[in-house]
């Protein structure tokens, strides 16, 4: 018998629609993702982008200190002290990891059935619609919810590759406060409100931060350019890419080969760390010709405030539809759409 | 000078809006309410809806449990149990107040202004805004949010508003385990989800829950239907009005007049509570003639997947723009997305 509901994701809206779509009675069907070397596949990133970054302040819910606010309402007002005492040390925000998993606890407390596989590609040209994984099964089912995310993009030099998790990274907010990039230069590619962002961020703990522009405008808005510039520690330099990543095996990345694209000059930076900041792709490669996209590659929504997509029964949530606001709650709230639709839907079917 | 901007309401809506104009830099004042004996004025609930409800179990991020989760991730390995012992009774999902307070916290913690205040009219017919409260504040503002949420209808009998509070009430999740309900025959008006959904929670601590329906048909899902069908306790009634809430002074209601809107006979059903489920009315009176409504009342969006309004620079979040979706969690995305489109709007004017 088909499934009522698949939800191909895990990160905040693959797990909210999961929520949803369980104490809905849908019984629904999680494909998780795999743990392989290589998740592009099909793109399902386990637990999300979320998983890969330390404290998440910004969610709503979860203010530095919270634990502590639980604490003070649970244990009688004379043991108190005794029990935050040890827990001043944990008074930061949730940590991305922590938020997933108790999302995915959630989940799988209403009945959440979960497979740690990858859908790799489906058939959506008549229902059932039918789904295959990357281990091989085959799932049939009425609906599907789409929440496979987006992935950071890399610029693709050999080298850049070669010191990935050695000074390389695409995430200043997951990797910014290691040690091998305390008071030392940094570099920052893109010229996005993710950009400024992430040499906001970074600022605080390097030496300098150097912003890699390849025009001679920001593409963030005026309130992140100023930012950027108002910031002391952060230096901007207009038409500039990246040639090389330096380095060598003992110390991994040492600096930065920069090309001027005007004059095609290039200059070496000595840094600790280089950051991308240059984007996101969606992870639809496995919809293509099934499903419409955008030019960009998301999933195109097509009735304003819901999840619907070009077909019927297939629900799309978080950024895998969305590149603009891309953020752990607004994934979250249109994850739960996505199996409030995905249940009125059945409903209207009468399955 | 006028502020950046200004957020009326404090459900999840106007907290997510105001952590995220917070952490922008854009230092959000909040007007949450003002806590008098009729809000019905401007209609801003302090703290929203959320404040009258006891355990949500489906805002993503709190299983039940979630204390434990953190304890074990806290203190050292041989000490949990110590710890955990005496927070078994706190093993339940985070409560209504206790989140919209967390929200309310990590708002402040980040630089929010907050007002024990309620806005009562507003002009948007020129820039900068201005808006009015309740206690004769008067404020400036390139941008509004309006988060003020939606109240839940009522039937309009003298004798039901006798009773509100003692018999009476328009949330079953609020007030259901009360113990005057316990064992009762309890009354459900409304043939709508919501109204199935609160049939089906009381059916839980009553001895039968009776649904009074006006037409031959629920308003509700398939699914909907069905789990009240399927639900032993519950007896579904269709023709059927409240005439009269019947009671007296030192027990509060005892049991509720009905109508047949077919043949005009009423029958007494001796009954501990009633249940009004009859849908809500956004809290829109204040912005009559200055903003573009639904026929029903609600905020409009202009722009598919944007909280933007009819008036520029003034966005909508929340159960005031959505007569549809109503979790805590999509408000809770809708208000992060409406301090990003303020944010950017801003920015975009180079306020």
């Amino acid at each position: 018998m088909p499934e009522h509901v698949v939800i191909i994701g895990s990160g905040p809206a693959g797990w909210a629609a999961a929520i949803y779509a369980a104490r809905a009675n849908l019984h629904p069907l999680v494909f998780e993702g795999a743990e392989t070397e290589d998740n592009r596949i099909a793109g399902t990133l386990p637990l999300g982008q979320l998983n890969l970054t330390t404290e998440v302040e910004n969610y709503p819910g979860f203010p530095a200190g919270h634990l502590q606010h639980f604490i003070r309402t649970a244990v009688a007002k004379d043991r108190v002290e005794t029990y935050l005492e040890p827990l001043e040390e944990h008074a930061h925000a949730v940590t991305g990891p922590e938020l997933m998993n108790l999302m995915r606890q959630q989940a799988e407390n209403f009945g959440t059935r979960i497979i740690t596989d990858d859908i790799v590609s489906v058939d959506l040209s008549r229902q059932p619609y039918k789904l295959t994984s990357l281990g091989g099964q085959t799932v049939q089912t009425h609906t599907v919810i789409i929440a496979t995310g987006a992935k950071a993009n890399y610029l693709g030099l050999a080298s850049e590759e070669r010191f990935k998790n050695r000074g390389v990274s695409a995430c200043a907010v997951c990797d910014g406060a290691l040690p091998r990039f305390r008071n030392k230069p940094l570099v920052v590619v893109g010229g996005g409100d993710t950009a400024v962002e992430e040499a906001t961020y970074l600022s605080k703990y390097a030496s300098t931060v150097h912003m890699l522009l390849r025009r001679d405008k920001f593409r963030a808005s005026k309130v992140m350019e100023d930012r950027a510039k108002n910031n002391a520690k952060i230096k901007i330099h207009h038409f500039r890419e990246v040639a090389e990543v330096l380095g060598d095996d003992k110390q991994g990345l040492t600096g930065v080969r920069v090309k001027n694209n005007q004059d095609g000059s290039t200059d070496d930076l000595s840094a600790g760390g280089l950051f991308l900041a240059i984007g996101h792709t969606p992870n639809t490669a496995f919809l293509e010709g099934q499903l419409e996209l955008t030019p960009l590659g998301y999933i195109k929504f097509t009735t304003p405030q819901r999840t619907y997509t070009s077909k019927e029964g297939v629900f799309a949530a978080g950024d895998v539809a969305d590149d603009y606001y891309r953020q752990a709650v607004t994934s979250a709230g249109t994850g739960c759409m996505a199996a409030l639709d995905a249940e009125r839907y059945l409903a209207a079917k009468g399955i």
